[in-house]
């Protein structure tokens, strides 16, 4: 067994010293800040579940490479049976946490870079899979947290990268023996700066001239060149200010903290490259990852969070005596029907999946299925937070501070006027719970993670055979004879 | 093989002579009357398929009897690739015919009805599932057309049987010792007047003193005491009265036929009596049929009827030029989402399936993705005919007949003034396609069939695992210790 | 007072003999004819209600001409209380007919062309609002039906009108001392056959060399060279057999008729024409008949009609003894929410309407709100047919002819089992009432009538100041200083 | 003229104390407190538009009383004009501030306590409409904020008052020659601490034995026994602990802040009560203070942040060059369509509107009217929330803090990575703007404020004339002779 104990990883957390700015100001200690400590936090958690026996099975696989018992989040999917353990995977750990598993964006572009760097190899005699796969075992050995990075700064849309500031764009601007040298920003970045390494790969597909664009590495936390600036918003600013963090929505785990990844002239050895000038695969690869994230965000991730508004909402239901209301039982049922609507176009992904392509050993998620269940859940989570925010009431935006049931000259009041069926203490917890669902950045943060529903629209209509259906209605309309 | 030719159906067809009534008329030979012989067609079709080899793995089975192959219409599923390949039957008989599956109903029912009998012979030491094991080997050998009824007439829906006029409900008014008489009717029989037999369910759940009515049988076609009473709305009159059926929306195979099943004193003998009185099981038969159905129903049969819809939107896009418009590409998009989101829950529920019970040796699909499947498509379909009608334009509700382009007086104004980027008779033909989908019983047929909405709700309410997800929320919130 | 009897308009439309086809056969009188006998019946009954007393403020106006009371039908709005009042007869006539009135295209079309004309002969010179003014002082006196008609067969979409067969849309084929020459056929003209006389609007924004396609006229019912082909539909077949009209789902009126009007070489004498190459001035004529048949289309008429919708569900919801349950009274609550929506969309219409141009004496509505009132109902309308769907029940499909009732063979049987908490034959008459909503042309009806959703979108677009709006967000974003 | 300046209001509120806690702190000075201070400046810049000769015929009116023009906050609807007026002045304050208009709740009290206390005087001889009036006319004399609460803090729902700690309600409990003593509490009291006074009404429409419940009148800011507690989420935090205000998300106004009210045996003179103990009047004063609010709430006031929310969408889409793009302005076009048809149904509430009581003098609003520009708002907002979270893209949840600009170490790394078509510094402004939008409290706060949905279509049930509808339904049908 190669897994990591949450210990051994919050050992070496405590040695990642990246160039990190949070709120305008530098962080120094990653386990000290009080925002990057829900990261790393959440983090061990998920070392945690991956040790639990009640959890091996949907949290661990066995490593293609040394048969050893690895965690899923390293594995690469050898079956459509390991598509399905790993949307579990996701939903489980969203029903944890209760936010980003941060372990799971790096992961995510495993299969489909392993998939990519085969093929290239095998019509180019390159050498980037025999590569990743070195670094794989290296990472699966030593249990490693890789994040992910995908979303250039892009400039102006416009724009190609040629056509504006080149560093728009992540690419390449020096070659040297030993390896390449790299410019750009990564946005969107989820957890990077408490990871041990990230992935990085094309934010969009190359064309002719745009070489140094189609580029795939990993790099090791707060590389030389490397600077990591934090999302700040009213959550942040709520947790860093924050005297208890229990009266927080998400106590120990907090919201889903991202960062932009600037790259000014980082070198990276070539035994990390994975991709490095094939712009004709940049379009698949991108698909590839697309469809494993999305089938596993759309699908499983949010659904686990639905899970958690919908047990949210039953409970306060109860508190304020409403639960069997007939248009309360009718809100929770809508909720039900979504996120399990959302959790079926994963299933369907992962059974309908194949290995792709042939002889790569390395298994994909049916696009359409994957693709729908990201579509679904970008209109679905709203429509959970609308319902959830009803059935909250309006307490859910005007309630006071937990810490006035600490205040010497209102606790009382506070225990008197804030209780409902269930005491003050109980409901005002779950209120707060609920808040962080329902008034928060969880609603654009679900539609655009993954891709905003366009995109998915655009892949749905491209890969549908619409040739197919014409054929069937003129067959039966009597036109062809 | 003991597969029966299309032929050998149309031979079995032309002898049965049912009691039957359409529009106020009692039919004479079915083969004939031009509504009764579009189900005959449709029937024979399904015949055709399933010896078309290309077919094969969707519409034939092994029998667990004899091993040998079967229509798969008179399968029961034995693994959850069984479910599947059953909701693929579904989908292909829905695309190839644009109408029922004749067979399908009376097929839903027999995994429910194994099951269940199976179970009220282990605990009771009846011999119902013996009875319907050698009923089946015979309908398997002379590969017969079973349809099925479920829902009664039920009268005042405020009163139970027992309340009212005891004939609201089928039941049992006489035992003999060779056999039970029955009462009742049932309606929204599909296609029951052209199948050889007609498998009935009872249509509620039983309670004590309501033995009489916890009744399950199958019955020849036109047994004595029958009649049956066929649907009529504007499409029987048009297909009744038409000229030339080419001229019509489906043209050979039409609309879905209904008819209210009348039992008047009928008579069945022990051998096909399946449950008689067991109160305590029926609840548990309708739900095994009701997720079967609902999966077939709404993620299979209806994605068939949406694919055509979308080849015939898209088609008709292309004959107006509008095809690459942004708003059209849209909205094929759109119905491709809702169409797939469908399959998606029905494969979920086939993938998810399991033996039921434990030991029975029959398969069942998962009930919260089967009640999904067909509540998701409720409201999908209604969507879709809007945006094909959006599509089509005013001519799908505004077109001259056909007939007009053979009227010497018009033919030249015809060609003239209906034609588009395609001539007048392609885009004619394509637009009355559509109007039969888009401006007909669809929509009610859509939400009806396999129950409505609220059905589905009340199970997904029912079945879900609220405390778990209760146990979730607090947990993060920290509410246990 | 200057309005006909019922009477005086039966007695002219027994003359009518335009040239009629339907369904492959020439009519031959329009008093006989099952299909047309509706349209002159409906149309009989607008003249009753102009006569009601109950009705007079509504169905009433004051002739700006004569001064003399007048059917409203032939009044030009000429304040904005006038405009709400025409809302008004629509929604009324709808209520009172539960089809078309036939009067009302025609109308629709006076204010714009009042306006427009005004405005032409103001920058021109030209006497097109004279003859205008003088032609509808003959009709007002005559109290005549007029009909209405703008949109052409098109061909091929992509291409303009002299880039195709240049009857593709109506145009001006010769010019003579006394008058023009037209050719060209407009589609979907409601009633128009059985109108006195019928209106003629472009049907596309003329540019230059389009001159001859810049035209608008009267023509009396049947002229020399004109054709009407009558749409045809399962409807049209079920009236055309029908042996007993009372069972029909309208009975004495029947759904919207329509027909295709063909110009082969008609004459139009120039004291009948109020546009005649003015390509300028199309896109705003247009314009201004679109505002107002949106407002009374979307907001009014179809109001009518989700009111008998809702009557009807509500009955049958109470025959059915479900009334009370929680889902059915939040099924009528949501028709309800969506028709007053409609309906304020229009009365905002009308309430913030204003004369235009200022001195022509002609009130408009307000664009935005009656666009809204026709994007509203689009949507609405379905969902209003899936609601009371699924209020019906599967009967509303399934159901055998009323006919049934009085077979002798049957009747027994079909009281026992087609009633419910109420008589069967009751109970089937307001369900083939509420199928001839819920299963038959009124979705595509709706939405396509007064132009489909992406016109009404297009319009709004451009015409909301979204400069102010930015304007807005800069100054609170403090980015102005 | 009685209209004070902002500086004059802002020295009242200087001078106001109340006992207010914020976060488990006691406010010392509400113009010093970050969060209170924001409240202040939004109510001195309505003061500010009120003397905006631009903005006067919205934002003041006529006195009934003294005939001066006063602030249109403290007048009392003598015709739809005024209605109609007065939701003019909702949207345009909304548009200004970006939050709450603080006079507006207890201005939208007065015409509901005007017409109940006229019809309680007239029934039974009391003077409680004397008593408001003279209040009144003290009121506009100083031109005061007044506030207003009518939310109970409820306990168990399932109870009534007596049931439970009878201090859940807001009640009498002692009465003396000069007045009575209240206790209770009232939640979700809009920016009440920085009114000069509190409006409150009673809560929930009592029944007999209730007497105590049944009570309105009016109190000064701060009174013996009051305590105020704010509301605290995310947004009070950054607010709190902000360097700088203009990297907020609406820098000068904040959110709409709202606060408990706790009355500890609160005296209030007979001459400040407007009913007590008149509990059949409670129903018709809660109904009528509804209809009003809802038409303010739902068709104005969130139309200006809708306004708002557009105008940034459309903004942020230029800035990053994707204005033009087709499902942009599908969805721009979209958020049009949804905040205009919210604004018709306010106007159709205000010109539908009529004198209540006959003889009374005060005009309110159309009920059905009103009660669905609540409810189609509760819905639309939600849906511009993720129309414009979705143009917006992930930026406006992942975004870094605007402090990072002004970080040596990171502004030129900001400048390029951040800057879009347009510079950094405008981009992110822009941004943060829209996150306050569409990733705060915005989608709770606007479906509960003025109630949830369940509350309006209870309304839209109960007042609508569902016999008639079922009349017209069966004239047509026939049904009737």
């Amino acid at each position: 067994m190669a897994i990591a104990t949450a210990e051994e990883y919050l050992e070496r957390a405590a040695k990642l010293s990246p160039r990190l700015f949070i709120g305008g100001k530098k962080v120094e200690k990653l386990t000290d800040h009080p925002i990057t400590k829900g990261v790393i936090d959440a983090t061990a958690r998920v070392y945690e579940l991956t040790m639990d026996p009640l959890c091996a099975d949907i949290m661990t696989a066995k490593s293609h490479f040394s048969g050893q018992i690895i965690s899923r989040s390293l594995h690469i999917h050898q079956s459509n049976d390991d598509i399905e353990k790993r949307l579990e995977m996701a939903r489980l750990s969203s029903q944890k946490l209760g936010t980003c598993n941060y372990r799971c964006p790096g992961n995510e572009m495993l299969p489909a870079l392993a998939a990519t760097s085969w093929e290239i190899d095998q019509d180019k005699g390159t050498e980037y899979h025999t590569r990743l796969n070195e670094y794989l075992m290296y990472a699966q050995e030593n249990d490693l947290v890789l994040s992910g990075s995908v979303t250039d700064t892009k400039g102006d849309r416009r724009k190609r990268p040629l056509e504006q500031d080149p560093d728009s764009y992540v690419h390449v601007v020096g070659k040297r023996a030993d390896g390449i040298v790299v410019s750009g920003a990564k946005q969107h970045a989820t957890g990077a700066y408490a990871a041990d390494e990230t992935l990085v790969l094309p934010g969009l597909s190359c064309r002719e001239g745009e070489e140094e664009y189609a580029l795939a590495f990993v790099i090791p936390n707060g590389s030389e060149g490397m600077t990591y600036v934090a999302q700040y918003n009213p959550l942040s600013a709520e947790r860093e200010h924050a005297d208890d963090i229990r009266h927080l929505g998400n106590p120990l785990y907090g919201q889903r903290e991202t960062c932009l990844v600037i790259f000014d002239h980082v070198f990276v050895p070539w035994e990390r490259v994975f991709m490095c000038g094939e712009i004709e695969y940049t379009q698949t690869l991108i698909s590839r990852f697309a469809k494993t994230h999305r089938m596993n965000c759309g699908g499983a991730c949010k659904v686990g969070f639905m899970d958690l508004i919908i047990g949210a909402s039953q409970l306060l239901a109860e508190y304020h005596g409403i639960s069997r209301v007939s248009h309360i039982v009718q809100k929770i049922t809508r909720m039900i029907q979504l996120s399990n609507t959302s959790l079926a176009c994963a299933i369907a992904a992962a059974h309908r999946g194949k290995e792709e392509p042939v002889g790569s050993g390395v298994f994909m998620p049916d696009e359409t299925m994957s693709n729908l269940a990201k579509l679904n859940t970008n209109n679905s989570f709203w429509e959970v937070m609308a319902l959830a925010g009803d059935i909250a009431g309006g307490v859910a935006v005007t309630m006071p501070s937990e810490k006035e049931l600490e205040n010497p000259e209102l606790k009382e009041y506070m225990s008197k006027y804030l209780r409902s069926a269930a005491p003050a203490e109980k409901r005002m917890r779950i209120v707060r719970f609920l808040q962080n669902w329902v008034a928060g950045l969880h609603g654009v943060g679900t539609s655009q993670g993954a891709g905003p529903s366009q995109n998915q629209m655009l892949v749905l209509y491209r890969i549908t055979d619409l040739e197919g259906k014409k054929r069937m209605a003129e067959e039966l309309a009597l036109m062809k004879t």
